[in-house]
């Protein structure tokens, strides 16, 4: 088990970076405190998409903050990340882990608790953390499954010994509801990437899942 | 240098392959005499791409006919197939070599005598063989360089010692202007993917490469 801080989890989008750049966002949002960064990227070539998780680590170095790369396995050993998340329709993470060792931190994504249990049939240290989702319905993931709310992802939490973190669709407003459910962490897109002050989001999301002092 | 019999090199086009299907595409383009086999498919998830991987390299077990994945080394060692083939906007060869280890073949996509060089100043043995084009211009790659003709082709030949197979548009009448060139082979789409008979397409380009009695 690759241990890994889920609180505040920060999944890029390019587009929605736009002019600002998928790097001065991951900057300021980790100087906000966000615990993980995902790059993911579906449109860039691979040699594109070597160079943006290449220019991430660089400014992640010394951080302690994890960068994942989303689906690309092969980019995440080009640049030396910490780590992959595969989605359904990615990479099964038992062929994942084959060829990436057992030290890099390996994410899941599941809709449905006979997905979460199906890892659970993995041999042991398969998968380190589950991304469980959709919470709500979201424009950056047009095909994701439909929509959880809390309860769906309180259904898949209790069927998972595992980290998890929630996606889709949280705003800073929904934290508490969504911590609530028993998950580790919030992950976000639009919330940061879309921000005005993607730092002050990113501090407003980690002072939310800190809760009332 | 890893070996390739770069004679009649077949890149797959799963739309090209239509209702035919890829694997059946190749079962039939080997049973004619294509020598490689490069699975180039830009639009499917990880998943169905590993899929559609495993299927081709239960197809050419047994054939002595290596089994080359286009851009995804990700995809190439989790199914194991015998190479990789990586253009100017895929991963930069000499990665794919730290990655890969020695014994995978890796190709790499070149257009001019200047990308050729480069190639030759990369560490020994990072790159195993040259894909030579665009020959002349082609629907099945749309971002292509500007086509080379055959004396294109032959400028870059000249400037490598490396095996070489010119690839775009070349069709069966084609091939003996293109081998004057002084490549090793040809590299085909739609000359097989598009074809009513792909087991004759590939064997008459077969014939057409082995040249008169």
């Amino acid at each position: 088990m690759n241990p890994i801080d889920l609180r505040v989890y920060l999944v890029t989008d390019t587009a929605l970076c736009g002019a600002r750049g998928v790097s001065d966002t991951v900057r300021a949002a980790v100087a906000g405190g966000v615990t993980v960064v995902q790059l993911r990227d579906h449109a860039e070539s691979t040699r594109a998409l070597c160079r943006l998780a290449e220019s991430l680590r660089e400014v992640l170095a010394g951080t302690g903050v994890p960068l994942i790369i989303d689906d690309r396995l092969d980019v995440a050993l080009a640049v030396g990340a910490d780590g992959v998340h595969v989605g359904q329709s990615d990479m099964d993470p038992r062929t994942v882990r084959r060829l990436v060792g057992p030290d890099l931190v390996i994410g899941h994504s599941v809709s449905t608790p006979q997905e979460a249990r199906a890892v659970a049939d993995l041999p042991e240290g398969s998968v380190d953390y589950l991304g469980i989702g959709p919470f709500r319905a979201t424009p950056t993931k047009p095909n994701a499954a439909a929509p959880l709310g809390a309860s769906g992802i309180a259904d898949v939490v209790a069927t998972t010994s595992l980290p998890t973190v929630a996606i889709g669709g949280i705003k800073q407003v929904d934290v508490r509801h969504v911590l609530a459910t028993g998950v580790g962490g919030v992950a976000v897109v639009s919330a940061i990437c879309a921000a005005d002050d993607p730092q002050r989001a990113a501090a407003e999301l980690r002072a939310s899942v800190e809760g009332p002092a």
